[in-house]
């Protein structure tokens, strides 16, 4: 049995060789990994003495050689390959061990040229790992290295790999060289001025039960590269299964808990936030939340940045939930929950607060991609256009609105009052419309001074502003940008509420 | 000058190769193909005589060779690279034409094995291929028919392609290859029980001006393969370019006129339905859905599945619409239109109405991949729950209210008069408060009989029977499954209402 070895990630390698080596293995490597394992003491042959070829073109051709690939190709149940093999004094080889060194890591670099790009694309190496994952049947193809220990186990066993582990891993194979080449197609064609081309590899985590609706299939998928504020890459530590509906309900609850630093929960149903609160800590954010709108938490989803406290799980436990989210959960507030079956409890990562990402949404035959809406302008009082200026306390309050309101439907009011939503209005055609039920919740809860209103585009005339007074509002922030912004900011001047302009709007549909 | 030839897509390959002969270029080809070309007279060489090796394991080892991919890989810029392919008699290669036997037609064919697919894993074409790209400051390299006739010309007009086209070449080399390889890596880990991979590739057709909100970038991508219903597919006719939300709403718009055969039009703003028709022609249809709401539709997106006649195109003319979609346009109907500049007219193929396809959304490091909701329930007789029974002209009209209310945002009710919708409620946090809205339009319209009622979820209780009886509504439709359906029933009765179930609900966020 003979292994062929050129890795460019050598972690483990020389553990690897050793234990082929001592099973009988003979072992051929390449330039680098073959100084590594002789420099271990291992007896290993050179690729060039394989193919009786000199490496030619400062190392562009070793293996591209029949001396290799028939080695891996001919299929050892054919009589008439293993003849051709023998004629051309080719030795098979049952093995290829090969990883690529990333092209995404090459490019990466600073200073990086096109020479040196070209350079890095591997030719022999992807070849090896092809050939090898053809002949899976008769070759074990290793491309990682998380993959060795169990090779070697399997061979200890049983004096080779077991059938459905080479199927596995040319599976793996394949994989390794497709998203290689998808990562140098992206460079060249940008660099040919080539429309660019948006290669998309994800990994299926779950089937769920269905989609949106239960004759619509569905599945689940996490990208390779972990995310902050994370469904896909949260750690499930109780409850169900996650359905359709929850993921993109958890979703929309990281992305508000992302807004804040500060000791922050939020309770979230059907996609937009029934309540939400900051504090001094996690049992005060809790309550501000929780009592912003008792109701409507009901069948929904909390989500905090804070690991959740016992103190605080004893508060949620009456509460019929459907997902608790936060960056840890002590040990203690897991045993509370433990007897709530069907709760779902989502430890989630969450720090890189501004990490920037796409968002991607599908249409029929195509896919829009943006980038995902995490800046948020700093609320200051030099935003202010009307003639009282914000107060300390109203600027912490246009604060907490302004990243609240970014997280709901258009077009999206909220009133806030002392830290917390007094109001959510979602999704109306028109902005006075939201503005009315974030208003009447407030003051059906009994809140009638002091308020804080927050909109995600601006207010086209007065009204909105009139219509807020009456309700005792105080301070507004909205982006501004209406050919009418002097209406509302004259009505603002009459009747003694501050306004601030960001200057940047956040429509969400 | 040397081209090494090696075609699965044999497409114009005789009149190029006999282009470059003309040219002065020597041919070397491999099995098929060199039975083509010399079938075709031209001088060609065998790769075997080339390589000075035999063709092994059934042609599994042919191009797999230092003398080929010396030959590709050798820099023409470097003594000492061209000093040792001299010494290992290694001619220079200067052009690579090479295309893959699709691996997703492999696996499509009827009784496909592994063995049968895994006989058609090529493994020296991509070999080549890369090889090529790689080295693309020398060499050519063409992996799609459609380049041929540009690369003769560049030959012909400068003695060699350009350097600019072989960048560009190289790129599509690289895609070619990643493409190929994800196919198979998508079918081999089906094959060894590993969590499924989802491969996405798009090509960017569009950067647009910027996202949801003017601080997100975006760009539009179009999936490889057409599909029917795509805005990312159709052919704009004239107007402004398309902006994200534009296409957002686009897409919504045609997935309602994908669910009618009969001639169809409706009208479009913020991702709902303001209004919808159904006529024995175009003109009809249009009129229905115009004075179904004639102020919503201000600033909307207007799609129908007839070709845009001249008549209809007069009456829409006055209205401020953004964008207007149809299968085709007739030439007067473009001239009516031709001097609104900015109205975007977008010629859609619209057919294999119930074609599957998958639904993309996005979540922060992942991915939710749906089958998209084109199921629809035929509406019949037998779905009556109620002892009044539904009219020929009831069923028709709470058939195309189905269709509708599908489509428009959950809680989602439409009511439905002479073909044509009367009331839509979307959006609501409530089914009932969905009802009052659809209603109340109806109503205000003056319209307070005779009207069809559907509803895209269960009525969980009877209030919204007991609701629409009031406002002249003799038919319902909707997917009951509400463990209260009793309640519904007996007042449907009590009222003379004939109502239906349908057995599937169509939730849409």
């Amino acid at each position: 049995m003979r292994a062929l070895i050129s890795v460019s990630d050598k972690t483990g390698i020389v553990e690897f060789a050793t234990a082929l080596k001592n099973l009988g293995w003979d072992l051929i490597a390449t330039g680098g990994t073959l100084k590594v394992l002789r420099g271990a003491g291992l007896v290993v042959a050179d690729i060039q003495d394989v193919t009786g070829f000199p490496e030619i073109c400062e190392g562009r051709v070793k293996t591209l050689h029949p001396k290799v690939h028939g080695g891996l190709l001919g299929r050892r149940d054919s009589a008439e390959h293993m003849a051709q093999l023998a004629e051309n004094s080719i030795g098979t080889i049952e093995m290829v061990c090969v990883n690529l060194y990333p092209f995404e890591a090459t490019i990466a670099k600073e200073g990086v040229t096109m020479e040196d790009a070209v350079e890095n694309i591997d030719i022999g190496g992807p070849s090896m790992l092809r050939s090898a994952a053809k002949n899976f049947r008769d070759v074990t193809v290793v491309c990682d290295p998380a993959d060795y220990a169990n090779v070697i186990e399997e061979i200890t066993a049983n004096g080779n790999t077991l059938p459905e582990t080479r199927l596995k891993l040319s599976a793996k194979a394949y994989t390794h060289t497709a998203l290689y080449d998808s990562h140098i197609a992206t460079y060249m064609r940008k660099a040919a001025g080539l429309d660019e081309k948006l290669f998309l590899a994800f990994d299926a985590i779950q089937t769920l039960r269905y989609g949106e609706n239960p004759h619509q299939a569905a599945t689940f998928y996490r990208a390779p590269k972990e995310v902050s504020y994370s469904v896909a890459h949260a750690r499930q530590l109780g409850g169900k299964e996650l359905s359709y509906n929850n993921i993109q309900d958890a979703n929309a609850a990281l992305n508000i808990v992302r807004e804040f630093t500060e000791p922050f929960c939020c309770a979230l149903k059907h996609m937009n936030p029934c309540g939400a609160g900051v504090g001094k800590d996690l049992l005060e954010a809790w309550t501000r939340a929780y009592e912003a709108d008792k109701v409507s938490i009901y069948g929904g989803i909390v989500a905090m940045n804070r690991p959740l406290t016992a103190e605080v799980a004893r508060l949620m436990k009456p509460i019929f939930l459907e997902i608790v989210m936060a960056p840890a959960f002590e040990p203690e507030a897991l045993e509370v929950l433990a007897s709530k079956k069907n709760l779902r409890l989502l430890e989630v990562k969450m720090d890189n607060v501004k990490e920037p990402q796409k968002q991607y949404v599908g249409v029929n035959g195509g896919m829009l991609v943006q980038d995902a809406d995490v800046e948020c302008k700093d609320i200051t009082a030099d935003m202010c256009v009307t003639e009282r200026k914000p107060t300390e306390k109203e600027l912490a309050e246009m604060d907490f609105g302004w990243k609240i309101v970014k997280h709901v439907k258009s077009n999206a009011i909220v009133v806030v009052k002392d830290g917390a939503t007094a109001g959510v209005g979602a999704g109306q055609m028109n902005r006075v419309g939201s503005a009315e039920i974030a208003l009447e919740e407030a003051k059906a809860a009994g809140i009638t001074e002091g308020l804080v209103l927050a909109s995600d585009g601006f207010l086209p005339f007065g009204d909105t502003v009139e219509l807020a007074s009456k309700y005792g509002v105080t301070a507004i922030v909205q982006p501004g940008g209406s050919i009418r912004d002097e209406d509302s900011i004259k009505v603002a001047n009459e009747k003694g509420i501050t306004m601030l302009f960001t200057g940047m709007r956040h429509f969400k549909h």
